[in-house]
């Protein structure tokens, strides 16, 4: 039977439909972010009203000095790129990569995790329709959960299996958005951009734009939320 | 030839000898600490002092939110065992234990490391004389070096080898003040108490400050750190 499960939240798209996802499984769900210097603080705001409207019995923000380390467009002086084709999208790992970013959230969720007894952690990585991020990728996932059992008092205690659900790894973003859809999610409240205008609209440019844009099209669905391009 | 490498720095005897084994193997060390919310937040005032006195090329403080998370004596409101026996400190795993938290130190390290093109981390885990940590096991350090290189753009292109050194792993209490005494480390620098007295003092009694006493007897030192009890 389903318990308790920490779900990592950043107010996109692809967490928001995995805490749906955790809650249609019956999970008691915790839901997780991080202000962590990011460009687009926007997606906090989301993640909280995404959080109440999806039922998580809480939604705890942690900060985080990944500014002070650098090394990313999302955190630092790095332009974020614009206007990018899905092919360059792609390929490679971009500029907006942070370092070592997932390993630090799932490192979080699994402290958490271990303090309120849930042997269950949900991400909303997925490959297909990615930016590329190394730390998105089935092998990453199940190194983190073979080390969350050696990491940890319930792992070596034997009272935890520590399980990484990713329910969205093998999706493309037009299953996900479709997914959301099906599952009730409220889109509206999502955010994705990762630069928005000084209007406060999504720029429709960046890379994380434009595998919404993609998403949306190929769903054959409206995106409700307001993009400048 | 070693270039730089990232070492994890608390203040402690453990630590202040990991970056003198560093130095001493030549690497151009960026020392690491956590404001995590500790009881013994004396501690990192010792990590600045010994990251100066040892020659790092420059120390960092990062902020975590561990207290929001709790579940340990050190980050919450359990109170820090006094006065335990070897054998007790020995069996299992004590209350000051923080979940999750060298998984969390680590993926820092790593975030800092990849950024400064850094392959090297340095932490000072050790198992003998040990308070029994999860995460201070060989097999836990494995999964991380493991993980390290899925995790990361430099793991994935190549350009890097991420390594996790332990040179006090095998080390007894008392070898690791003897190597201190013998790297030249000024160990009056260092801080082990979990919970300072409130005249400034090291308590005595908490299992960190028995660990260490056991190793200045054993080493036939002095400790010039006063203490209470």
């Amino acid at each position: 039977m389903p318990g308790r499960a920490v779900v990592l939240l950043s107010g996109g798209l692809d967490s928001a439909t995995t805490l749906a996802v955790a809650r249609k499984e019956g999970y008691e769900c915790f839901a997780l972010s991080f202000d962590y210097g990011q460009r687009h603080a926007r997606e906090l705001e989301s993640a909280q009203q995404v959080a109440a409207s999806l039922g998580a019995v809480t939604h705890l923000t942690l900060r985080l000095d990944l500014r002070a380390i650098g090394g990313s467009a999302l955190t630092g002086d790095i332009a974020v790129p614009k206007g990018r084709s899905h092919e360059a999208i792609g390929a490679g790992i971009p500029v907006t990569y942070v370092p070592a970013r997932n390993t630090i959230f799932l490192s979080h969720a699994l402290a958490w995790a271990e303090v309120l007894g849930a042997q269950d952690i949900f991400i909303g990585v997925n490959v297909l329709d990615a930016s590329g991020y190394p730390d998105c990728r089935p092998e990453f996932i199940e190194a983190f959960e073979r080390l969350a059992h050696l990491a940890t008092r319930a792992g070596v205690e034997g009272s935890s299996r520590f399980r990484v659900h990713t329910p969205l790894i093998t999706l493309s973003k037009a299953q996900i958005v479709a997914r959301a859809h099906e599952l009730g999610v409220d889109l509206s409240l999502t955010w994705s951009c990762y630069e928005p205008e000084p209007d406060g609209r999504a720029c429709g440019l960046c890379d994380s734009c434009l595998l919404r844009k993609k998403g949306f099209a190929e769903a054959r669905l409206a995106d409700p939320v307001p993009s400048a391009h």
